[in-house]
């Protein structure tokens, strides 16, 4: 074990003077833009300055260089003093932090990777950690890199259940690389917190947890340079710096009081900037550098294709979730960077035959949706790997805040969610997936696939691998038929015609276990005399407008979509809005009306009004309008 | 301190019989399913034995009723032995267990309160403790009764974050009446769970947690007894018992084995039964009956009106998050059964307001917002009161997870989210909620309010109250005019049009924010010699689908929507749903299309496309066509 060395008494009265730095401008920045947290940035202002000016090892000018250490301001409002912290590195100029929440600036109310020093965005509290953890493990095991990860979270935060999933998390897969600094400065938003100044309790729970934990004055910038060294010197478990500190720490009248919560100074900033100066030794600038990480980390190839095309015979029945297993697999030896993760569902998910093949590159995270989200936003940031998450779609509502995030923090992950719908039969309704379309829908910048059959299901994956922004695939459980050729090309927001003949009435739009419902009322229909033309959307977000509008002008302007899923916002509500500036063009939808019950797949599909005979009466009535 | 009376020797046998006795009923049913989980209900038959033979008060004929004791199967994938407790009870023939989960069977797959003896749906695992935790909260504090509130919990389950929400709660509000047991049976679905049987960690962790804890052997009838009698002499702290068990315990093969999580027996279980049946001392009916509590509480007015009608000046300026809080205290003075809830957000919310009239009926669930929900879920069961669950809108994403299940658990629980949208300015988009209708809206039989002012917002608190299944009310930060008499009527699916003449060209759809720049632009429009039609929806779900077809009948079928929130699932789609089965509209949305960024409330509205200026732009446009 290498021995400690205390810093000089000169650059302990820089950092000092730094974080008191940091507290006049955090203070400065949210008085111009009248808005923003000062006091929760007051309390973290020792704990910024050791970790930009003496722990942490990064190249400042390539902020997201893979070498360099990570941060994560889990408490995102208190984002001034970050911003602080790199003008203060020299980033960039420290005028600019008075642009603090302007819509010109990048600077925003909370951090997002518009800065190049972010790599996920917070503001939604308790997610810190999770990003973080999943940086950790790719680094220890991805990486294989030296590189470290702190992560400072409110004790506000602490309350929140994610950051309990990723403790647990981070010690059971031993992630000595990261370092989680709880700021207990007591206060709340609208009251004291639940443990207040009980750091004890604190430290009982974090140590529960497997972390190594130290408890200390958050505010004494050499008590911290040491936990922060000796951190570094643990191996096999994370370390927790429990940060006794006080909100608005310097600014008198604010320190410790209550009702100072994302309240700007205004008049008192400029007493307060007066009393935080007098403890300022050295007002010019300071000479502390951060440490230079090695930079021997190379980008990594984020394309990837299909180490073999679809290999079925047409008509084979195969579930597309197990197509999903295939198809991983296939990505994982065509790019060692496709990493995969699941919660206690590989078995029934498929990402088991990714497991089975890559062990090194799979992580079991459990039964707990909110951190395997996190860890696989963390995993995907710089780049570094090509994440994709699994579990029920049902489950993926557990997450829907960290997903939300995601998109916020420009995130690349795939998120590919199981067992839609009242298809998966007797398990009932708290395991189907009835909501997944509409909530992946809502991310902006996102993609939606739900492939019909095996083939489509492993060019989604494909896709979705190279695709930017969120990516969701939605499977099923059921087996259903090989539909489309092993080299049918697939494409994003291009539909499938999958019936057609001149003399179609009507055009039905289903995905999966509805589409071939959908044939099966095709069928049926011809033997009456009636054609009905067939859409498989292949990604629901975009929705392929234009072949949908070209084909409806040629059935007379008559849509049915079906769809295993609720009315709102899934297949129907996306087809009536991509047809809604269109004029003449009738819409009617056949969704899962009501909370579902258990029971057979095909007699929960004729209950629900999902099924080939639906379809039948539902054509009928379109065509008597 | 009493002192504890061991059951006699024969009691024991019972129980030990009755245990064995759940284990043939729940590979019988399974088997007959050929779907569903024994082993796990095995794990836990001595202490469902225990339970509901020895240690639980409830009568048998009214399982609803106020007094009785709760039980909560967190685990409900171990639904067979829950249904097989009551039919063992009595409460119906054992031959219908032989029924799970088929179609005509209201014994599903997972627990709903559909089964007159379950409070709420289970099968979301994690889920279970916070409703528990909320129904010990409204014993203890609201219906200041004696009756207990036991909840079993799975090994795998306790990895979710919300599970340590519920237990960091439950201590911090002393909920003595409430009993945790964690079934600890070592196996996850896919693989072994993360701690295995290593219950001392498991005991470290819920004992930082703040609970009394016991660890014993969960197959040991006696020993189980005591520490459930033990239990109920503790104040001041919940109980936590931690069970260790085996998966498939009593079925030679099974026992704890891996791979069969969620099995049926198919072959083997016949032997399996012989097996059990050998330790089986008596096989005929038993004679235990459980204890009857004092059945002395009455039922609950749930019916209530504001105190008083709304008062407000026309144009006067008030932010429709602030008429919340002034609207439901005068609920609270009108019935006492009105109780609030919020995550550390309630000076924002001003949920504050309640909190100052009603301390008593207030309560703060810290930032933990799946907590929160599952514990607004938990006092709203058996109608014992009537919650209002509020924190900014976009924070619920965190519990649509709860939420979801909430409707299966046919909660009539109410939810307040704020600060919709880009109109709250310059905190940024991790705090604009710009998803949230289409969330509430996917939820079976929800109302969503999106009140447009101050009167609107009181009656629409009013309304949700006495409303069945799940509500939500979307709030706004701004303060925006009065535009209602305070004497308006407000109904569900009653849209208001809000400005009309003979000449409008086209109809204008808009909420609170948006709904004020439509104003503005009728205005500009006006003086062009261009008259547009407005309507307030006023409910997005159910939207008043004919008053708007019959609006826009007179406005040459075209119509405009504008929303302060995303594209998808939002008033735009549920407008275009609404009219999609007519021809001859067309349908142009205006909506939040991207990650916004921090800014001012209205040079935002103007960048995203939602201000007055880009409706003008947006008349003219679809005016064209």
């Amino acid at each position: 074990m290498s021995k400690y060395h205390r810093p000089d008494a000169q650059t302990i009265q820089s950092l000092k003077d730094i974080a008191n730095k940091l507290r006049i401008h955090s203070i400065e920045a949210t008085n111009a833009s009248n808005s923003g947290h000062p006091s929760s940035c007051c309390s973290a202002a020792e704990v910024m300055s050791v970790l930009f000016f003496n722990t942490m090892r990064y190249t400042i000018k390539e902020p997201r260089h893979p070498n360099n250490d990570r941060f994560v301001l889990s408490k995102g409002h208190a984002a001034p003093i970050l911003y602080a912290a790199w003008a203060e590195t020299g980033l960039f100029p420290t005028s600019e932090l008075l642009e603090l929440r302007k819509l010109t600036s990048d600077l925003e109310g909370h951090p997002t990777p518009r800065l190049n020093f972010v790599d996920v965005a917070t503001g939604s509290l308790g997610q810190g950690l999770s990003c973080a953890a999943g940086m950790a493990y790719t680094g220890k095991y991805f990486d294989k890199s030296d590189y470290r990860v702190y992560c400072l979270i409110g004790d506000g935060e602490s309350a929140e259940g994610s950051i309990w999933e990723a403790l647990a998390f981070s010690s059971r897969y031993q992630l000595d690389n990261l370092v989680a600094i709880f700021d207990i400065n007591r206060l709340g938003q609208s009251e004291a917190t639940s443990l207040g100044h009980d750091v004890d309790i604190y430290k009982a729970r974090v140590e529960a947890f497997g972390w190594n934990t130290y408890v200390v004055d958050g505010h004494d910038v050499e008590e911290l340079c040491k936990v922060f060294w000796e951190a570094r010197q643990v191996t096999g478990r994370p370390t927790c710096i429990l940060a006794k500190t006080f909100k608005g720490q310097g600014i008198p009248g604010v320190a410790d009081a209550e009702n100072w919560h994302g309240k700007p100074l205004g008049d008192k900033a400029e007493e307060a900037i007066a009393a935080i100066r007098e403890n300022i030794a050295n007002s010019g600038s300071h000479n502390l550098i951060a440490q230079q990480p090695t930079l021997d980390l190379s980008p990594v190839n984020t394309h990837v294709e299909l180490s073999a095309a679809p290999s079925y015979k047409l008509g084979e029945s195969v579930a597309t979730r197990l197509a999903y297993g295939t198809a991983l697999v296939k990505l994982g030896k065509a790019n060692n960077r496709v990493v995969a993760m699941d919660g206690d569902t590989k078995n029934s998910t498929f990402a088991q035959k990714f497991k089975d093949a890559f062990p090194d590159r799979f992580i079991e995270c459990y039964i707990a949706e909110q951190n395997l989200v996190g860890v696989g936003i963390g995993c995907a940031t710089r780049d570094r790997t090509i994440p994709f998450i699994s579990t029920f779609a049902a489950f993926f509502t557990r997450a829907f805040d960290q997903i939300r995030m995601g998109a916020i923090s420009q995130t690349n992950a795939n998120f590919v969610g199981s067992h839609a719908g009242v298809s998966i039969g007797e398990d009932g309704p708290s395991q189907m997936a009835l909501e997944d379309l509409a909530m992946f829908r809502t991310i902006p910048g996102s993609t939606v696939f739900y492939p019909t059959d095996a083939v489509s299901t492993e060019r989604a994956v494909e896709l979705a691998a190279n695709t930017k922004g969120v990516c969701f695939i939605r499977t099923s459980r059921p087996n259903v038929p090989v539909i489309y050729k092993n080299d049918e090309p697939f494409a994003v927001g291009k539909a499938k015609v999958v019936r057609s003949s001149p003399s179609d009435q009507v055009t039905v739009i289903g995905s999966c276990v509805t589409l071939y419902e959908a044939i099966k009322a095709a069928d049926t229909l011809a033997e009456s005399g009636i054609n009905i033309r067939i859409i498989d959307p292949f990604t629901i977000k975009p929705i392929d407008a234009e072949t949908i509008i070209a084909n409806v002008q040629e059935t007379n302007g008559k849509i049915i979509t079906v769809e295993d899923h609720y009315a709102e916002g899934g297949i129907g509500e996306a087809v009536a809005g991509a047809v809604s500036g269109q004029s003449g063009i009738i819409v009617k939808r056949l969704y899962v009306p009501e909370v579902p019950r258990s029971g057979k797949c095909e007699e929960l599909m004729e209950k629900y009004g999902i099924s080939a005979s639906c379809i039948v009466k539902a054509v009928h009535s379109i065509l008597s309008i």
